[in-house]
């Protein structure tokens, strides 16, 4: 197909969507991607860009002029073309701003650049449906054709005072069914969700969702109208959301992919990989202080990696529903209730186990002394692991800090070096070495 | 407030939104809860019942008669009351099935109802906004504003032949701008999105996802259009997903919260602690073979927990990478480009991890033969486990199995007890004992 066959490949294309396209070109190399963009018409390109990986966007920017930018820009609404920009290096930013022609166009995406991306002003588009309280019904219906041709899609209609201060929302729907004569101060809904401009971005998720909404319009301190922010914006934040905390809880802790380069993955990756190994040499100085329990009980450091292990899975089953409580807002009752839970649960699974072990010690031919050693300091390991996993994020979550951070390495690594001290110690305890 | 002051509570509730007289709800005991319900109007009590917690709204439902159920159920769109009826114990389904007044509604549910629950089908809504294609614009408006109705919100109008069949769709914005003498043949686009039936809802929430849209029609295979999913219900689907795929990785098993209870806390994470405990109980046998070199060596045994710390989070964190990946559809490249790049990867990490390892074995005085052992020894560990958290969840995916369940204690327990073999084994390669 690359034998620069320009029209046919013009006709393949315009009959695909534009998710298609990107997804065609992220799997080619740069050279050929940057041939076709070429040959799509400047609205389609656009689009492609917004959907193509960032990494790969980044690339194809780079060898697009100023003023090819600019053009692509125009075409995207406010909210999409300010985060095109916003990836652009700094020099290059100012100048493709400033090629913007359209001047209503260009003063929006400046605004937007301005919110900080983490919160809805950073989100919201400056793209909506807006009337006016004194218009009339037909009135409305008339200008909104004019304004919904800027808008992909109609979501709500917001209803605003004449110094644009929001007091309510009109359905599309209700409008078409509403007489052609009524005003519209009489017909709006007054209960309107909005969001502040400076509001959380996770908190937009988690009032959209609670509340159902597919649009919530955006409003500064002063209840002026200023955007809105649409769910499918919302369906990425809760996605990356989800994605963050998993990948701190395997130990990763910056936002990379599969197909990112060596050194990205090495810097998100190798910190946590830092932290398991002093872990790991703090059990050594542990161990180092029982070594006169190897003349008589060498069996004990078989077990090490075990006691490790239980205390290390315990503490992230724990840490994880309650990092996942935390999120979707689920976590309920009293810290008292709570701990009773978690030692039931812990009794519970750890006299299970326990039992597995003295079995083996049976069938191994262990004495059944230490078998019993074994189980007790492995119950009572369980039984801190999961307190450590269940309060660390609850106390890091009070104190305002993401409780996904103790859901990884960080856990692991305490619970082990706490779980092979408390082992040695028990043990020490009854055996009386 | 609960003085039984049954028209100031009205008054009060009144103001509220569904979604928060829910959250209040689950906070109450179930007597309190119910007295509550029974003052809400029947349409405010259904909405209420869906955003129960769902362990309250089972008990809630115990205590609501059939007839009471029934009623609720009439008021709430088809999708949302068949996922209630889906709750009922199957003796109370069938009647409140009959005791559903309006024959249409009982219909479609009873539809619904037979369609799995992973599928389209068990995710969409019968309610929707369909036109013939022989309409007018102007009869086409007058027939929507009877139809939108019965919907909550019209997300696209559907074009369908006289046969029921889909061939396109209209914007509301569309038909608004269109003028009233045109026919819907004329001006409908036939581009349009659908997913059958019988499809996946991960795979609706992908394409819906990919393509931006907020509602895709359901068709069978004649085209026959059925229903309509939303992309609200799309974003409990992704959520659901994502925290599935969290809660495989940290060994729970089944989808629980914090505030489930001890029995079903312990079925969902007992099973993999019971796995972690075999991995263990491997690890003391492989000791005990290399007894020997406990008198030589003792201190090999002391840094066991490290070497199996670092294999199990390196495969973690290759396999949460790994499964993301595979879950947002963007791991591409060869095998063999993804190969040479873990290694590359764990080379990398291997070496600077190594080196701390020796650092810390001249100031402890150690032989550098001996650091030396346990640094080649690790970074092979780590080499081995990048690749099997790497390649595990490929080969899982390519057999069609979930690759999430390889990023928990599976990965971790088959890395630790492959870990400390490995590490004695070059061990006794280098030191020779």
């Amino acid at each position: 197909i690359e034998q620069h066959n320009d029209k046919a490949l013009k006709q393949l294309l315009q009959d695909f969507h534009y998710a298609d396209i990107a997804e065609i070109l992220d799997e080619l190399h740069l050279k050929e991607a940057m041939y076709i963009i070429k040959l799509l018409d400047s609205e389609t390109t656009s689009e492609v860009l917004m959907e193509l990986d960032e990494d790969n966007r980044e690339k194809v920017l780079e060898n697009l002029s100023i003023k090819e930018i600019a053009e692509e820009v125009e075409e995207l609404d406010t909210d999409d073309a300010a985060d095109i920009i916003a990836e652009l290096p700094e020099e290059r930013r100012q100048a493709v701003i400033s090629n913007i022609e359209d001047a209503e166009h260009q003063a929006e995406i400046k605004e937007l650049l301005a919110y900080d991306q983490d919160t809805a002003g950073g989100l919201m588009a400056k793209e909506l449906v807006k009337v006016y309280e004194t218009w009339t019904v037909a009135g409305c219906l008339r200008r909104i054709r004019g304004q919904a041709k800027e808008v992909t899609r109609v979501h709500s209609i917001y209803v605003v005072t004449k110094d644009e201060k929001l007091i309510g929302r009109l359905s599309l729907k209700d409008l078409i069914t509403a007489k052609n004569e009524q005003k519209i101060a009489d017909i709006y809904i007054s209960n309107v969700d909005f969001v502040y401009v400076d509001e959380d971005v996770e908190e937009v998720a988690r009032v959209m969702q609670k509340y159902d909404l597919e649009a919530i319009p955006v409003i500064d301190q002063n209840k002026t109208l200023l955007g809105r922010i649409t769910i499918d914006d919302i369906v990425d934040v809760i996605r990356e959301e989800a994605d963050k905390d998993y990948q701190l809880a395997a130990g990763i802790s910056q936002d990379v992919e599969a197909d990112d380069s060596i050194w990205q993955l090495t810097r998100a990756r190798l910190p946590w990989l830092v932290l398991g190994l002093f872990g790991g040499l703090g059990s050594v100085f542990i161990m180092e202080g029982y070594e006169d329990a190897l003349n008589h009980y060498k069996e004990l450091f078989f077990f090490t990696p075990l006691i490790a292990a239980m205390a290390g899975n315990v503490g992230v089953q724990s840490s994880a529903i309650i990092v996942q409580g935390l999120a979707n807002d689920v976590v309920k009752g009293s810290l008292l209730s709570r701990l009773l839970k978690e030692i039931g649960l812990s009794l519970i699974n750890g006299a299970v186990l326990g039992i597995l072990v003295i079995l083996f010690g049976q069938l191994m031919g262990m004495p059944l002394k230490f078998s019993l050693t074994i189980a007790i300091s492995m119950m009572s390991v369980i039984i801190i692991a999961a307190l450590i996993g269940t309060f660390v994020p609850i106390i890091l979550d009070k104190r305002g800090i993401d409780p996904a951070i103790a859901t990884g390495p960080f856990i692991t690594t305490s619970n082990d070096i706490f779980g092979i001290f408390l082992f040695f110690y028990i043990a020490k305890l009854i055996l009386g070495f």
